[in-house]
């Protein structure tokens, strides 16, 4: 009985595409938590694994961390439940309801402020568009204020809206260039910067060409280039 | 100082659209708690109150619950916040990590495939949407199968799945009406019904012709009709 106890380890794996800011979100929050894991990547562009439409038959979508051979789907989802079930160490969400409510609603503005307009501009032919730059731009600015001079989101603790941001930060580029837009915002650097001193972060965010070329193949395919 | 604290009552406004689906469920979250509210109704067709421009300057959208001058925005992340602050009764998510994940699974699913999906039948043109017809009886479909023969989405408790999905249930005739469809779900009827014998879902769900009324005038509004 006590072998298998001591035999019985968390089988953790990632449904994963390293591109996919979403998937990243994961990555970095499982790595906060010091949990293992294995990635199994998906080839998203050509064909669907069996274990991506087992394990997440309604959206078809990555990430889906799989605990022990159960599934969770949507990133900010998954980094709940990361954060319930490891709940010992690096909490991502404050402890006091209005600020988890806080963080709540500014992931969930990254999501459906940044992260969906962005992508109209990036899939959508040049020039078109552009209100949702107008938008894009003032959405950024809005992050800005909230985080300010503080290092992190939520004040002086790495945390949920961070996970949830930072992957996007090294789509900026990407944004500028295909939108012909400039994103001047001083005080996300300095607090993706900081961010970046994190080995979680580091490790995982993408490269900012990988990006763009990725990007670009996207246009490619979809015939908007 | 005692009488200090006997006199500090927690103040809760909800800045409210009767019809609204998103503002109904904050308010069978609210009876399930027995906390008391106000409800200051807003005129979302002619003029947004400075109140509701104050408290929600990001999204300018009900439901905003604002408790002792601190307001919360987004119905989901209200239900999360109503659950954690008054935790002492009636939760409203399981205990299980998994458990929680999956409710927050499902309710995230009514709002991107039930709500997301109708919204563009009852405002598009008349036979208009058919692949949208299909995916919202298709995701009824799922949603019939994930509550099968239980009481509640949750198992034997009234939670976060059912408050999430109940205020639909009395848009499901104009979703009909309006679409040209056909809604054949007995178990999701049941349990609604099993729903509808509490009184903080009966006192705040609308009167189904309310909701076709309004529907009716909206599209009026915007032309389609």
């Amino acid at each position: 009985m006590l072998s298998l106890i001591l035999t019985m380890e968390d089988e953790v794996v990632l449904a994963d595409f390293g591109l996919s800011m979403f998937c990243i979100r994961v990555k970095i929050a499982l790595a906060e938590k010091g949990v293992k894991f294995e990635l199994k990547e998906e080839d998203l562009i050509h064909t669907k694994s069996p274990l991506l439409l087992e394990m997440n038959p309604v959206h078809k979508k990555v990430p889906v961390l799989i605990h022990n051979g159960k599934p969770i789907a949507e990133s900010l989802i998954i980094l709940h439940y990361i954060d319930e079930f490891w709940n010992d160490k690096s909490p991502l969400l404050p402890t006091d309801p209005y600020q988890r409510a806080q963080a709540r609603f500014w992931a969930d503005f990254v999501d459906n402020k940044v992260h969906e307009v962005a992508k109209k501009i990036w899939t959508g032919k040049v020039d078109e568009h552009e209100a949702e730059k107008k938008e894009l731009i003032g959405n950024l600015k809005k992050l800005e204020e909230v985080v300010g001079d503080k290092p992190y989101f939520g004040g002086d603790t790495f945390g949920f809206v961070d996970v949830a941001l930072i992957p996007f930060y090294k789509w900026f580029s990407t944004y500028e260039k295909v939108g012909k837009l400039k994103l001047d915002f001083p005080k996300l650097v300095t607090w993706a910067n900081k961010c970046l001193e994190r080995e979680s972060v580091s490790k995982f965010l993408s490269d900012e060409k990988d990006v763009y070329d990725f990007v670009l193949a996207h246009r490619k395919r979809i015939g908007v280039d």
